[in-house]
């Protein structure tokens, strides 16, 4: 298996991230955006819309998105079970795992993109809806340290992509100023700490 | 079962259009987004962060997010198969959902949030990130139109949830004046009739 990523950016580290849990091994190829590597017409024949991350499998199959990837591995190789065991948790993971990609990853990723020095000049930046997503984080990372004082992590009480989908977007905060707190985040701050230590993240 | 929806809301719509295609019989309670019935105290025991759609499920359990919610459907209730039948064909359904709610779904909601009269006095609007979401639509429209030329549906030769948000998604470009074209988009359109004549889009 072939992994087109950016080692900077929160969705390929997904998939990094699961493929460690895994222990499953694959090859890279780093495509930087930025030096707009994404936007080559090389890189479009893999990804028309020229987003990371790309897989693709010897047979030259390829897939996109991260979670496409995530589940495809899931199914097809052995390792640690981290969607779920059965329809009831495999809802819940969804859940979970949706909530830390739509409000946490995602607002995040819109806080970078309209209010960072690295975008400007590469896309027309709207700081104000910036700012908002940077209030929405607040409000969500509020209510998200309420849930992790019932359980140990995102989903329930073991790791799961919902953990990993929550790591990587907390850590895609670090370049806006967005950080947990101590004082204001105790369970969250104790979960991420459980998160990040094992191997995994440092993919 | 008892689903909280908004009638006009795009996302408690797909649920109401999936569970019309499996001929699963359900209980519904309007929480109008229009009368702020979301925010208040007692939608919020349901749904913390008052978001739409929510399933109640007969023993009291609670399920947020609409593909979390369709996803239970899909392994609990009889009916077609929605989410595919092996791996690789989960995994490119998957990959499609994703395409159509992130390409689509989403930034067609930010354009009516940001720009819309509805919206006005309700949320701080940013209309130039309405403006950019809206010509990220008609990029991917584009680029959609093409693929569509390759099969009959969203993600392949069959009817799947990729549809149903795709469907979602175009018909709430509506109230943005975001519209398919016969000419610039002869294969949508072709693809949006035959989801659209289904008896399920009416749900």
């Amino acid at each position: 298996m072939l992994l087109y990523h950016d080692p900077r950016a929160p969705n390929p580290r997904r998939v990094r991230v699961f493929l460690a849990e895994k222990g499953v091994a694959y090859d890279t190829i780093e495509v930087l955006i930025a030096d707009k590597a994404h936007q080559t017409p090389e890189f479009r024949k893999k990804n028309p819309i020229a987003l990371l991350p790309v897989l693709e499998l010897a047979d030259g199959r390829v897939l996109r998105e991260s979670m496409a990837i995530c589940r495809y591995i899931e199914e097809t190789q052995p390792g640690p079970n981290l969607f779920g065991e059965d329809p009831w948790e495999r809802a819940q993971i969804e859940m979970w795992n949706r909530h830390a990609e739509l409000e946490l990853l995602w607002p995040i990723s819109q806080v970078f993109r309209n209010t960072s020095k690295f975008y400007e000049g590469r896309i027309k930046q709207c700081p104000d809806f910036g700012q908002q997503m940077r209030e929405h984080v607040t409000e969500r990372l509020a209510w998200l340290e309420g849930e992790l004082g019932k359980r140990s992590f995102m989903a329930g009480d073991r790791y799961t992509v919902a953990d990993i989908t929550a790591l990587c977007a907390i850590d895609f905060g670090k370049p806006s100023q967005i950080r947990l707190s101590a004082e204001l985040h105790p369970n969250l701050t104790a979960w991420y700490s459980r998160v990040a230590e094992r191997p995994s993240a440092k993919a």
